[in-house]
């Protein structure tokens, strides 16, 4: 990757000053950039926890759920979605976003590492919103989940697609088995085939765009959280599709 | 909070040269320094991304334990779990582990803002596995994970308990909905109870303890997986009590 011009005049210049290091912050707040510079950690560390969330431009949900679909291929559903969403903020936004290595996130693919558990998709969406708006990311997280739950997906149309599929389905559940499980059986083809690894890069792109929009409208103060407390309703945490396991 | 000597240096030397910024850069690449210096965030991505996973120094399980305990009642099981494995790095290694908002993995509470899915203190395991141990890190988590399913927990005992708790119980589940309705059965508690919270407490550090030990020997290059891919085993991502839902 070419290195931008900032950062080949730091590496040309001989003496760098407070001022210089202060007027070059940027978008760092300067107590970062000179504990960072005294190669100390602990006071940046309050500084950086001072910033959570961390700064919110608008996300195109087209553009989230490209890099959403494209990025399944890379490392699945979890890094898929988490990168749909921040790798344009770590575009527009820059610091903290870039430094934050989003291939952490990998390990959500499976409903975690293959358990089956929550789908890669809405984990790499509940990281993202809780990155970028804070307490108010669980909200959005609710609403995701809520909505992944009660909606036929995917419906994202990919422009190159990397295999063709017939069916959309609706999970009825947030986790990762029961929902492929269902698509698998409507489609009729197993897991390890190339039409179930699109449906769920299609459904990273559109749990992509989902999160997006809703942190946009969250930005804009217009957002309104519209799912209630699972664990209030059942009086434990759990899923709403109790027949699944219980009937 | 105090901020370091270091740091206090830093704002009162108003000329920095870029030989103290190499040589005061401990942990950090030199790269990340001078793009950070010269506030530029492109750069600094790709240097931080190089340096994925971040560096392990030996966590104390025990500390690991204590801290997920306490911060189970600041911020609920993911948050406890992470913060148990990460604050010790946080505080030894410094950055990048030091600008990492913990807070932002708080949503992981009740299997995910309370959908009954992945307990959070697995989430908050795989989440710091894999930013220690990078791809390795999965192994460790499905490992963690196949324990947690297998073992009477919690067995962690807090020097000063919040509640007293009578039972252990054995999961045979990674589903928090799953795992803490047997519990509750079996101590005979509803879920807004002190016994109930006390018990996901314990459970956060135990997880804690657990994770820190594999990552331990991760480091020290003795760690061996034992447990086999789910998704390959089932053929599509599944846990092993097919039972408890299908039976």
């Amino acid at each position: 990757m070419k290195r931008s011009c900032h950062h080949e005049q730091a590496l040309e210049t001989p003496v760098i000053t407070r001022r210089k290091l202060l007027t070059g912050a940027g978008k760092l707040a300067a107590g970062a950039v000179l504990a960072t510079a005294g190669g100390f950690s602990l006071a940046s560390t309050a500084t950086a926890r001072s910033t959570y969330p961390w700064p919110h431009k608008t996300i195109d949900p087209q553009k989230a759920g490209d890099i959403a679909y494209e990025n399944w291929y890379k490392d699945f559903c979890c890094y898929a979605t988490v990168s749909g969403i921040l790798v344009p903020l770590q575009e527009s936004v820059g610091e903290p976003y870039a430094s934050l290595p989003l291939e952490a996130f990998r390990f959500g693919h499976g409903g975690t590492v293959g358990w089956g558990t929550l789908c890669g998709t809405l984990l790499g969406a509940s990281i993202a919103a809780s990155f970028v708006a804070g307490r108010d990311g669980e909200k959005i997280a609710n609403d995701v989940i809520a909505w992944y739950t009660t909606t036929d997906l995917p419906v994202y149309a990919p422009a190159s697609p990397k295999a063709a599929i017939k069916n959309t389905n609706r999970s009825d559940s947030p986790l990762c088995h029961v929902s492929v499980s269902k698509w698998m059986e409507k489609e009729g083809v197993e897991f390890f085939t190339p039409q179930r690894k699109d449906r769920c890069a299609r459904l990273a792109a559109d749990v992509a765009m989902k999160t997006s929009v809703l942190l946009n409208e969250w930005a804009a103060g217009t957002y309104k959280p519209v799912h209630g407390s699972q664990a209030k309703t059942h009086n434990r945490p759990a899923q709403n599709n109790c027949d699944g396991c219980h009937g």
